[in-house]
């Protein structure tokens, strides 16, 4: 299982936000939208073997972890408004205290915490930081069980790149140029397919 | 100048769409426009170097061509809907008949016709077609100001397989699994930036 952590600093925590203008109400969930489609669907189907984690980190209801599982999940559709609007049920669903990563949707996962809650449960997981001026993800060694780490627009804050140097996090890097975290995602996706091709 | 031409089947050639239900109400415009992303935007900047042809074959206003050209847009925003918006306005403000590529807001460019006009002016430039089974990217020559053409969820019609053929496109794959157009569009980006970066 591939797993994508997405780290959205000022993404909203809680549906409190409007599909009419999601860049500007939601903290730029939007972004990790965009990159959880990249990491789950491929043509006409969903990557069984790969999960994203968004950590939530805006609004009144932060830091959340939402989990989706592409193993488990269902009827996930790739346009921006579509997932919004699973996200948006699902955080409104949530109850008031959730302390471990539980299922609210078909294969979306909820829980109260920030990135910390979530490493702490990660065991010696392989990880890798996605940042410009990493070694070329071409030649490093990928295990197909790894934890790939990515910033939002803003990148990492400091505390963020504490937590995941001190878990001795490779740093990677996907090209010359700074992209957008989707597409990140797609690059890591590709090398990965490319070492160990899925079935058809 | 890289170039992108995506192949919209069913994609609204009219601006008579809702953005509250963008994929079926435009013929599945939403998979273009994430395209379109993938090929303009990296974070925080336009790519300068690239272009963008939307192939609109669905409604009645069918067939015509958008270009959207990277070193002349403004205000380019990632999120769908505001490409969307952006392309609706296109469309809407469109002259009853466009023979010729004519710009309509900045860096956004519409003529009524469909590929075999867009191709007729392509003189010799070299082109490639995305599809499974194609020569790997990763080996493959590939000049900077080469033409991609790329289908959508539905592929490629016979016709216009047999167009491109008559030109002597190549065939090209970006990797073992069938994705996304978006996604073969950011694959084909990182291949280039690594053949040539850009200045940052």
């Amino acid at each position: 299982m591939r797993r994508f952590v997405l780290i959205g600093q000022t993404a909203s925590a809680s549906g409190d936000f409007s599909l009419e203008n999601l860049p500007s109400s939601s903290g730029r969930l939007d972004a990790l939208l965009r990159a959880l489609r990249a990491a789950l669907l491929v043509s006409h189907a969903v990557r069984t073997n790969a999960c994203v984690y968004l950590v939530l980190r805006g609004g009144p209801k932060a830091p959340r972890v939402l989990r989706v599982d592409g193993a488990r999940v269902k009827f996930l559709r790739p346009d921006e408004r579509s997932l919004a609007l699973l996200i948006k049920k699902t955080l409104d669903a949530a109850p008031p205290a959730l302390s471990e990563l539980t299922e609210l949707r078909p294969g979306v996962d909820l829980r109260d915490g920030d990135l910390a809650e979530l490493l702490s449960e990660l065991a010696d997981a392989p990880s890798y930081v996605l940042e410009e001026g990493g070694a070329d993800v071409r030649t490093a060694a990928l295990p197909e069980d790894a934890w790939f780490f990515l910033g939002d627009h803003q990148g990492f804050d400091a505390a963020s790149r504490e937590l995941l140097a001190a878990r001795g996090a490779a740093t990677l890097s996907v090209g010359p140029r700074s992209l957008h975290a989707e597409d990140v995602v797609t690059l890591l996706n590709n090398e990965l397919d490319r070492r160990s091709p899925a079935p058809r």
